[in-house]
């Protein structure tokens, strides 16, 4: 027997006052005049996003995570934007620093530009109904599921006591998504299961409470920002966890480092630039940081490159990259400094 | 490093105001005075309880969970009881059903003498806490530790698919009594390792986060109230999942069909009444009801019976039921029209 949802915490999950407050559930036109497994709805578009406040941001994660939002938001999307605080814990954390990193992000997002009288932007573990979804959820994911996903296979596989909080991660992340009736995610490729693993608890919760979401699907990125390499090692992803600094660039970087870890980044022995990712990564991977940081086209950057040597043109990368960065840079310290006073 | 607990969410939870609302963290002079891992502190006795609404409720539940809550309030204990409507969710339910429950079940404890001035009563699902709490807890929990725990193997043996939820039954059993700073928890002896669970991921979040517990023990019953038989076969508990409605007295039975059900209880072909567990479980079964509803011992209930074949005693054991549960049969009726009014 399906009918509405009617428990007292069901009931209360609809009309959460917290999350009215965030102009979220606006949508009771479509909650309760549509079929539960219509899958026919078209629901209005809406963008959910979680950051993570885990470790030193570099400009994969500008890029990839803080200045995509942003655009998103340009572009007159409907957008929320969170800090994933208690996404963080499924790792070791340190309070102290935790929260400090909160206000680190917070204050970058909000210098690369994001408005808040044009998108939500909160901190997660502020809004209980996180938790409480991601419980709900929880009773209706399955552990077959979940240990079969790559992610949590491969980081499980690095660890001697693993923390179901693991296991969990994609649970909360639908009840991320599913809780404002987001439509549409930013993630990375490496994501794209677990919003598989979102539409199919929005689908079990819909069959089981009469209670319809929509299904949410992936926004991958079209600009190369979430294939950014380590500057040591062309043949492996930009990493916060990299044991060599030298190998990212980061936001908080001032210019001087900038130019210094551009110019000792490793390319290979021919002179030229060109964009050839699979058999010339070092080079590419310049072309790749070049064109996101003057919005261009691969092509455009390598026709302009023509007749510079790499190392003349790790110093027109170095520049262009401290153009970007320098504004976002100084707002945010000033921001950090706002929010500690 | 340890140091004081300051996330976002790890400072918010503690000076929780619904919290405070229901009296709770109210002893603050313990919690920042001592040591994280000082084992020696001694904590004020809190009670804390959780009843779950699912089901009809019989004798079992009555003597073993609701009554003896009441008792321990009777006693002065500082006492929480909660509806755990959240556990309810680790197996299927249909949410209007549930809803009733819940009404049900808090017009029972409030019949049985539950006296809101004395102790706290509420419905877990309306303080999100416990949902938090259980999200912290996940992220210090192991899979291994909790698949090995044998409530665990003995239900999910049972299922096809199994929910996470009941595997992480444990952690949101903890979160419940943590978030209180519970010292002492009634269960039956299946559940004392759950409280192992809750001890040493209290110790485990002390060490984390420099936050102590106190490890709750567990208070078993000692009235045999939590070893009630089926009164259709006294080799099996009695328990609201059994097929044979006559295994079991429910507290909305009216009197008639209590006797009935008394009257048709199993026993064995030798008449005189005594107490023998092991071997005569039947009678003995009948001689516990008896005590329960008398608060006797066996012996006297025994002695009272001499010369009684079963049959002659099976009236005195209906009798002295009805007198216990008719009037809470009565309150809790007018409660639950109250309630719905």
């Amino acid at each position: 027997m399906r009918g509405v949802i009617s428990s007292y915490f069901l009931k209360t999950f609809i009309a959460c006052s917290q999350c009215k407050k965030y102009n979220v559930f606006n949508r009771s036109s479509h909650y309760s005049s549509k079929a539960a497994e219509d899958g026919d709805v078209e629901w209005p578009r809406r963008v959910v996003t979680g950051i993570q406040p885990t470790g030193e941001l570099h400009i994969g994660n500008y890029f990839g995570a803080i200045r995509r939002c942003v655009r998103l938001q340009e572009q007159g999307d409907d957008l929320m934007i969170f800090i994933a605080d208690l996404h963080s814990l499924t790792t070791r954390q340190e309070p102290a620093r935790l929260q400090a990193r909160v206000l680190e992000l917070a204050a970058c997002v909000l210098a690369a530009g994001a408005d808040p009288a044009r998108c939500v932007l909160f901190v997660q573990s502020a809004v209980p109904r996180h938790a409480e979804l991601c419980w709900l959820l929880t009773c209706l994911a399955t552990h077959a599921r979940l240990a079969h996903l790559p992610q949590y296979k491969e980081k499980a596989a690095a660890m001697k006591e693993v923390p179901l909080g693991l296991l969990l991660y994609p649970v909360l992340q639908a009840a991320d998504v599913l809780l404002y009736g987001g439509t549409h995610v930013p993630v990375g490729a490496d994501q794209v299961q677990h919003l598989q693993v979102a539409a199919a608890l929005a689908r079990t919760f819909a069959h089981r409470y009469g209670r319809a979401f929509p299904a949410p699907r992936a926004l991958l990125a079209d600009d190369g920002s979430d294939r950014l390499r380590s500057l040591r090692n062309p043949n492996k992803k930009m990493s916060k966890s990299d044991t060599d600094p030298k190998s990212r660039i980061l936001l908080t970087d001032p210019d001087d480092i900038i130019e210094l870890k551009i110019r000792k980044a490793v390319t290979d022995f021919t002179p030229q630039v060109t964009f050839e990712p699979e058999t010339r990564p070092g080079v590419s991977n310049l072309v790749s940081i070049h064109c996101l940081a003057e919005d261009k086209l691969p092509e455009e950057v390598v026709q302009e490159a023509e007749g510079l040597s790499t190392a003349q043109y790790k110093r027109v990368v170095a520049a262009a990259l401290q153009r970007e960065l320098a504004p976002v840079r100084a707002r945010a310290r000033a921001a950090a400094l706002a929010g500690l006073r």
